[in-house]
């Protein structure tokens, strides 16, 4: 076998090796597909265009795939989030070696440029032979934040208009590139795009961002295929965004700081999923944990929890750390930043950069950027006395930026969702040769209770958990079937 | 004013008084309406026939029903749970005496029989004049668990029949009174409950239970009238299932034992909302706690947080405390409990008495059961060298029936939800003058979720709690209002 | 068996036994020792005058000691803390009858006045035949704040002078009462205590406050009998006023306000053991926990374990609930009383009752102090629109107020320390026929380690606890020896 | 001014000055008594041989003892923990450069041999001249585990002796390398140590290892120089081992493993002030934790705090986590990992390797050693289907190995407890020119309280603590001076 691929260093393979078989240990959720569907193979015919972290998580996620008979192309969704020990591994795959790889096509490596990051998301969708005959190309996505997904819609809108727009000088730069990556497109292939999607079935979308997008796109009557929104199962988002960050958030100050939190005033800005792991990691290591919130709701269920709530402005100068989880813009803007004690150290773990206003402190005048190591810098203020802060990764996401990220054991959860999903849309998409009562058009599904519930019982074991069982009586007694769906829809755990 | 009521001592009313005073304190979001709809008097011409616990509680709901400008009439919805002294004060009303009370007819007293409790749900329908002319009768139900809801879809069915069955010997002893309530009333007046159901515009409902019914009533297509789940609020189910039993939980078990609840070992069965609370209040009171479940789900959430997940058999002779909060039946057998280390407490504070088997514990051969107090009893098995276990409120809800049920703060919350949906349903039922878009069907509806926002905000200032507001320019970027709502409607809290 | 008592009423002795019998299922050290010394009678001879609380675990305190063959006479050490029906049970014994009592005479009921409270402390001496010969009388004493031993001390002192003196103005109006009945006692018998010291082996005492005393005698050289303090045992002082308090401090705020805890500010003033306790168990009902503090390694640690520390002023308006812990006294003056919000709760649970400034509230001009139940108290401020602050127990100890003080299992692994040191000093007090090389002479002594890790080891199989035993080696590699004890004078734990 | 030094890399010094920097922010107390002792230079004339881990951390400690006018030597006292960039950065000096050091002789480097530690444990004593006149070598040690103490009592036993004696097969390795270090050292200089003993006015001991090696040679009356005990202050044990261990363990395991904890079980050996450090910490993370304990109280106290206390051999096969915590030997042996679930994680926090039998692991037959990272090593087990457990830093303490030990916060607070008994030595020795009533003599000592108390005061501005001081009249009634000390000297805090 050989194949084309791209990574920053295949001898990394090795090391990357060791870490997948200590990440499978942690995957128990997968390691059960991979068994339970070893014979019947129901991705056999999928050919999968992968745009997600290229982790030693996600390495798992693909030889899972692949284990069920799925062809897949494969890219990271963020320029800085590639492990490169996982992309060498999984393009040399477990039988092969660094000369002869065995493995999966990968385009990804830590600290790609934008035009670097769209040439891969290109990639992913150039199975060989599909640009003459989109049915050998990618007929499944899946997709994390929705780029790929993106690439796609705006190549068939554009090849529909023949030509690609210019940007204007609104466009945030990433579009530009963008733009340029599809004008480039259009050039070798004008229907390129056009042919990729009549050949896809669908997508399974990993976050909420990417979700919104789906929903939006469906909204307009806009959507090419079928979506499964993976992110709104329960053992996704009540799951990575709570017991994920709860593990992730307290390892990337620590590696970044090796500051105590014992004792110091700890302001988290939301108390959604993401801001209750964080407030909790937090307050089981000592600090003293304020919250900040908008939704009365949420803000009420932090005060029950016994911490208080305040708004910024209350706490800007008397907090030791800062940590916005929101998925907002602007929720600390430089100038609250300047307001701060001494050494505040500032991060972010919601969703982009723009939560914490960095553009705004590059702007102060005077003000000094010192790296005290890669991803933590000390902004030292003008006529301050020395005065600094400590900001994590830029702004970005910290628990990826300074740790790595969510765990095996909670990504296992997601990504036994993204599989189920994947198995489910590829057979039963009305782009598939199928004709049941589910058949999924387009638009934007969730996946029904019962696989939710088959996630979370796939993570059991592992954990040594003792599950009770129904009596009949009993089920009947509450209207429920033995096996399940145990709850109603609008359940919320 | 004069009018018919049934309490145990009017000479409470002024005990009653005091504590509905502090209770006020504690219930800022009913007070809040009182404010907000001081002139408005939206319940004007509302005749409200309310079955809901008779607790202290109950009276701030009552009278802020009257504030806004409703007549009510009250009977409890369970035989145990009525506060004699706030049903006086009830009675007697805030400017009343004992000689001449002012306030509202309630029916209801601690310790009723099946037969008195039957009687009273009937009274709160019996307003003067209404079997001459249903439209001076009640318009409106406030209901907990749907009995007097049962009452008048029972006494239609069967007016409608022209007679009531006999019962079965299969049938429950309390459904025997139900129709023997029935058919002295059909004696009475054969067109009782047919008039009274035509006059009703709507029922907002408290609890699963009673929202259940109403489902399967509106899934027959037999509802008669539209009705308001006021259970799934996120700020009733997610608040008082949780932070409620939080509170009464502990406080149940230490009124009723004073047992220290450090190192002892508490199996827990159940991890949903109640199960969840259950578990804060028992690890934060230094308990090692265990949690038996049947939905994978929870059961992972349980392990996520720390405790162990078990089947009950396998801790059956090793736990101290076992409390359930299932909603089910037979969670703890006879059998189990004989298999109980001796002096091991065993209460429920899920639903009916039947989660625990106490009618099996009575037919042991030999067994004694001797009261250490009210609501504590000891079941000493025979042959068993004195050992015994110590059963709390005989299987019924130990927070209410050892302690006094969730505190005022949990229950504003609760209630400001009901007094917001009978609002909603008085103006805007199908069956009152209104022909808006957002009429009310026969059919069973949540309130929406700007109001439950709302619910959460009337609660925000008495703790203390500093609410962050949107800039319109964040807002805009999330796609949300300023104002709310600020999730969608599958969010879990 | 005949005998003298003064209780409040006999007849409650079934009540008192079923709870006693409850309680010894809680009291394992004390069942223990029963069991172990049960042949070797190790209290044969010893004559026991006891002043503790005589509440039910106290009963099985008793009833142990004269299991092990000591004969007893008991009397309570506060006036509010008797519960009668534990006395009267003690009385009737565990074999005899209310016409017939068969157990151990007993001088207390609840609510005594002073007048009377000193006159059973004088009867717990009056042993038949003492006053003729005082080896007769009293040979033990058993204390709990020191008011027995005073008694003794007083006595002889005034003896010696040959007349009881006047009090003075300064004088605290008790202290003129135990004059009185020292006056009284003269007139009957002017060598009456004397002789009872001349026949005391010594005292064994229960709690700070009396330990104190002892320690001053011991520095002034007016000691006259060896004194174990059974306060400063490891298993006594970390125990009971952390996990105790941890359990009756929630029980009785509840037990009196009905509250909701969670999402309330409460404020606990001082941080040793009992604030510890204090702390953990309303955060771990959701309430925000302020600290204050005069001991900076105490403040330290309150921060380390992420509680706000501040000084009363500075949240004096914005808590909910204030509850002192500190022995001190003033900590919350009438003046801060007054700046705290409407209905905010005040209680105590340190030690004397001037830790809140009650007499501070009583004289501002104008207060109505309005009583909402027993024990739980609306003082209502002067031209404040209403507002008014709860106070419990009217400044005492709220735990026993408003609760039943520690649970039983706590109070065992006190009491088994107060047997076994009954146990040590009745056999090596000098004043026994005992000359050992660790003779007790006149002083204050603690019990040995190894005695107090016995109190531990005592309770560990109530509890499923496995310990680990040490090899012979890993001892020896230790420098300890396999059975203890484990630590140096000096640990902490 | 020029000197000797040996480091790795002292290019490595502007990285380590950055972190010295922000460490100095996290280590109020070193900070303030540089402030307090500007001027009077207490340590003016002190020539202090420090043997403690050269981290960023104690980088500050010594730059505070020269800031007090003291000359320092340094070694670190573990092969492995020295931070290169530290020693760098104290070796070149604040205001020093690579080629023109002007700070401190450092000798140390990460992975020394033990020959090469223990020629720099010499170096310390080496001051130029010295040799020739012992009163212009070091006349203080501060030590971290008593090894520069060892050398010095060694090397004046066997010039006393005349001769170095061999070593026999029954001796550990180290200790050859300790007599070989010896030989050359009477070769070179058959006087050495004997003058190095005489010019000691005494050393402050860190840890306990140290201090029991004191207490022996007390004992033994072999003790040379006065000797203050760090470890026992309350500031430094109360607070390193439990709040340093809360951050410092969950840190060691996230870096070495990225394995999620919750859900986990974690068996944890001992529930000493670092065992309570650690549950706390898993706990925090979602593990659920299981205590072994050996002393009946701490057993007793993890039972009251919620914890499951087992004997080892009942939880081997079922926990996922086991970290030893206990100072002992062999207390997980070689037989029992064979035991544990595939892929357990082994570590230890406790004192030396020998809590772990890793040298039981090697010898194994057929056991394979893989390396995933440095410090992280998985042992396959022979004929057992692939099973394997990981261990941490070969079982040496996880939180140096894998992470970076205990945090700058932790460390001030300990080391202004160091800095403190150095002064107070260096100024009271018997050996210094002192006669004052408080002389140090040969002998072991802990610092007043009152000091300690000082210790915790210089910490609490930089986390926003507000302390209350007593007034006069309130410090009366408890017997106290106004400025402490407040608690006894039994107090346990």
């Amino acid at each position: 076998m050989s194949f084309d691929f791209r990574i920053a260093d295949i001898t990394l393979h090795e090391a990357g090796r060791h870490q997948i078989r200590l990440a499978e240990h942690e995957m128990p959720g997968l390691m059960a597909l991979r068994e339970e569907y070893a014979e019947e193979q129901p991705l056999k015919g999928a050919r999968i265009a992968g745009s997600l972290h290229m982790t030693v998580q996600t390495a798992v996620l693909i030889e899972t795939l692949t284990a069920l008979g799925a062809e897949v192309r494969w890219a990271s969704c963020n320029i800085f989030s590639t492990q490169d020990e996982a992309a060498a591994a999984v393009v040399v795959g477990a039988h092969g070696t660094a000369e002869d790889p065995q493995g999966v096509p990968v385009f990804a490596w830590k600290n790609e440029t934008l035009e670097e990051y769209w040439w891969t998301a290109s990639q992913i969708f150039l199975w060989p032979g599909a640009d003459e005959d989109p049915q050998q190309g990618a007929n499944m996505i899946l997709d994390d934040g929705g780029d790929a997904t993106l690439l796609v819609h705006k190549g068939v809108e554009f090849e529909a208009a023949g030509a690609v727009p210019s940007a204007t000088a609104d466009d945030p730069y990433e579009y530009t590139v963008i733009l340029e990556t599809l004008r480039s497109s259009l050039a070798e292939n004008p229907k390129r795009w056009t042919g990729v999607a009549s050949a896809l079935r669908g997508v399974t979308e990993e976050t909420t961002t990417g979700v919104n997008r789906l929903y939006q796109l469906a909204n307009e009557d806009q959507l090419l295929f079928p979506a499964i929104n993976v992110n709104d199962a329960v053992t996704k988002s009540k799951f990575d965004n709570k017991y994920g960050i709860r593990h992730s958030l307290p390892d990337g100050i620590m590696r970044a700081t090796d500051v105590l939190l014992a004792g110091k005033t700890a302001v988290i800005a939301g108390y959604g999923d993401v801001g209750k792991g964080a407030a909790e990691a937090l307050q089981g290591q000592g600090s003293r944990v304020v919250i900040t919130e908008i939704d009365p709701i949420n803000a009420l269920q932090a005060a029950m929890d016994g911490f208080q709530v305040a708004v910024l402005n209350d706490v800007i100068s008397t907090g030791d750390i800062f940590i916005t989880t929101t998925g907002g813009k602007d929720i600390i803007s430089a100038d609250q930043m300047q307001q701060m004690k001494d050494k505040a150290i500032v991060g972010n773990v919601g969703h982009f950069d723009n939560e914490l206003d960095i553009a705004g402190l590059a702007e102060i005048e005077g003000v000094e950027k010192v790296e005290i190591k890669p991803q933590v810098h000390e902004w030292v203020f003008p006529n301050a006395g020395g005065r600094s802060i400590i900001v994590l990764s830029e702004g970005r996401l910290l628990n990826l930026g300074n740790a790595t990220g969510h765990p095996s054991f909670v990504m296992s959860a997601s990504f036994t969702n993204q599989v189920m999903a994947q198995i489910e849309l590829f057979a039963k998409s009305h782009k598939a040769d199928y004709s049941g009562h589910d058949t999924y058009r387009n638009g934007v599904y969730v996946l029904p209770k019962l696989l939710d519930e088959k996630v979370a019982r796939l993570h059991l074991d592992a954990l040594g958990v003792g599950l009770t069982e129904l009596t009949k009586e009993q089920a009947d007694y509450l209207g429920l079937d033995v096996a399940g769906p145990y709850k109603p829809d609008h359940y919320r755990y």
